[in-house]
């Protein structure tokens, strides 16, 4: 057997989870929450499977969680999605973006991303057959540079990446950005993946830009969000895909036989539970307390910091606290100091190291003060 | 976009359970129970749940449960998978075997499937670029030539899938197949992929012969199971792959893009449940009691039947009753007898119709009288 990935290894991820097991370190790398899951959603799992929907959900996922998606979506960025035709329940962001690439992407198409860029765009293209053209944002803001973005596209382009907010930078992308994409998008002919999975982790009053808000945009966009990321539960594996007709419809080929259909009474429970839309709208308060608690307790670190503007990640510079690598300085990190953050050199372009370290806060008050406590002491 | 998969329409089995609920017919058709999920397995979901395990699995999946695998397939087939690096989670046996392909299929290999074969083989197979070489076994005991598999192979033959218990058919392959097979795939240096998701639903004392049993053809093999199969909950989409570890690198490769993990959950739920053998060495007697019940009831009926010897599905041969197409046919039972089946021409080389619907058995002993009934009066 032929590796069709040769160059894939352990990901960042399961490589600083797992060192900061083995350190006993507090874990602020892997993004996922250390505080509970709704006991009231838990229940509405519950209820689910005692009501009996254990088996094949229908294909595209559950006709009640893709109306109240659907619904979401036109609340939020007044764009309406048909939920029988143009939404489809995955299992996790992952699934949609390997799906997304899978249906669209073929040997020799060229599919630009952002770096840095989450880890499972690059390899999902390359197996396909695809060629990532990379584009580095770079510290301290992680601005896009529209005239370079247009430099880099070639009869051969066929999609871009975009992550808003952005992993693991804390950037958001402003109108303006979405509008510049939309016009390069429409002069091109190319389709755009939009991966909007802090959808609803966003701070300071900003609003995040779907793809969805901008008509011409939505018509060439697959958009994916994450249920796991915005309701605490990332061990649950749920999000979706919404695209219009003509691209759900290449999607849904795929997915069918990639999963055929996700967890029934997770769908169900979802369905119920997005009804209220309290249950999403008081997702970015919550984690605006989050951050900025953790800015105030690290007010006085070593670390440069530019407050993260969405996601639950914060971006710390130690470029004025050692001159190792990256790498070397998370490892030291875990080791000695016994917390694992993520080098973000693995992300960028030829492993770029901007002397930046990734942070989550989704985490409770308390493990925030013991890390803010480490932290300040480097 | 162009289509990656353009000759692929919804599934037979959406069509045919659609058609059920729009005509309020019994749905005998798309193969999941009709009875409950056991209690005592949601209850340890829920217990999950509340024990905090929501946040994302390790990547290849709970450890306890791929201990828990392990020493089942050792038990049952006398051979060692490492838990640590041969087995991995996946979101149902459909995840896995796209995988498998994924990991393993090049543009130009061979992959053998003997048809009637599950529908996502060969779209699979095809979206990787490699080509199907069908098989076609014949009723009414559809076993395998292996002097016509080995004139099949080429040099470019990379794989051969099986699936045994066999959907539809309920035939199963014999020790003396699956050394016909190991002896060839030796021969010729090929993969197998086999797809054992029936393995605990099987009749009149036969044993499953699972690739992992025979020493050089596990070495090759890729196997996968469904919980969701053998434990009445279909909807809840998991599963498992095992493979030698160099196999299951490069599966584990690709997996991580798929979805990365599986919901943590039912992982944990099913570590518990599987420590009771119990649990799934009850499953053949419960089927059995099903299949023959229904075969019973059926005796008189103006079908050709020869009894399924695993699956939960039954083919009914209805040539002495009707000229009409099986995709006729089975569209006027669903209209006119209220009763959906499943035509199983969609499944064989060239979709030749050998005038075989599918029934499928893992029903409550009321909704099989009440088939039972439509069906004799047939
Ligand atoms: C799938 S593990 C990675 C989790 C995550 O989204 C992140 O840490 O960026
Ligand atoms: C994924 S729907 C098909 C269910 C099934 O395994 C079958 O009916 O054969």
């Amino acid at each position: 057997i032929n590796s069709k990935l040769p160059n894939i290894e352990t990901s960042i991820f399961a490589k600083m989870s797992k060192m900061a097991a083995d350190q006993k370190a507090l874990n602020l790398s892997q993004g996922f929450p250390n505080f509970p899951s709704d006991p009231a959603l838990n229940a509405l799992v519950d209820e689910a499977m005692r009501e009996g929907f254990n088996q094949y959900a229908p294909m595209p996922g559950d006709f009640g969680l893709r109306m109240e998606i659907s619904k979401k979506i036109e609340k939020l960025h007044n764009h309406f999605y048909n939920p029988e035709t143009e939404i489809t329940i995955t299992a996790g962001a992952t699934q949609a973006i390997f799906t997304i690439i899978a249906a669209a992407i073929n040997k020799g198409d060229e599919v630009i991303i952002f770096t840095p860029a989450y880890d499972c765009y690059a390899p999902t293209v390359e197996l396909f057959g695809g060629n990532i053209v990379p584009i580095q944002l770079k510290p301290p803001f992680y601005n896009v540079d529209w005239q370079k973005v247009e430099d880099k596209i070639s009869s051969k382009t066929k999609m871009i990446i975009i992550n808003s907010p952005h992993n693991p930078s804390g950037m958001l992308f402003s109108e303006e950005d979405m509008l510049q994409l939309q016009d390069l998008a429409e002069k091109n002919n190319l389709l755009v993946l939009s991966d909007e999975v802090y959808e609803h982790i966003i701070f300071d009053g900003e609003v995040h830009q779907s793809a969805s808000k901008f008509e011409a945009l939505a018509k060439r966009s697959f958009i994916t969000a994450s249920f796991g990321k915005t309701f605490h539960n990332t061990g649950w594996k749920t999000g979706y895909c919404a695209a219009p007709e003509n691209l759900m419809k290449e999607f849904q080929k795929v997915h069918q036989f990639v999963v055929f259909c996700v967890n029934h009474p997770i769908q169900k429970a979802l369905a119920t539970y997005l009804k209220h839309e309290k249950n999403y709208l008081k997702i970015p308060d919550f984690y605006q307390q989050k951050r900025d608690l953790f800015l105030h307790l690290l007010r006085r670190s070593n670390f440069k910091i530019i407050p993260s503007k969405g996601t639950y990640f914060q971006m710390l510079d130690f470029s004025e606290i050692s001159k190792e690598s990256d790498i070397a300085f998370a490892e030291r990190l875990t080791k000695e100091m016994k917390i694992a953050t993520i080098p973000t050199s693995v992300f960028n372009e030829g492993k770029s190291d901007f002397k930046q370290i990734r942070v989550c806060f989704a985490k409770t008050d308390e493990t925030l003060i013991n890390a803010a406590k480490i932290l300040n002491s480097i």
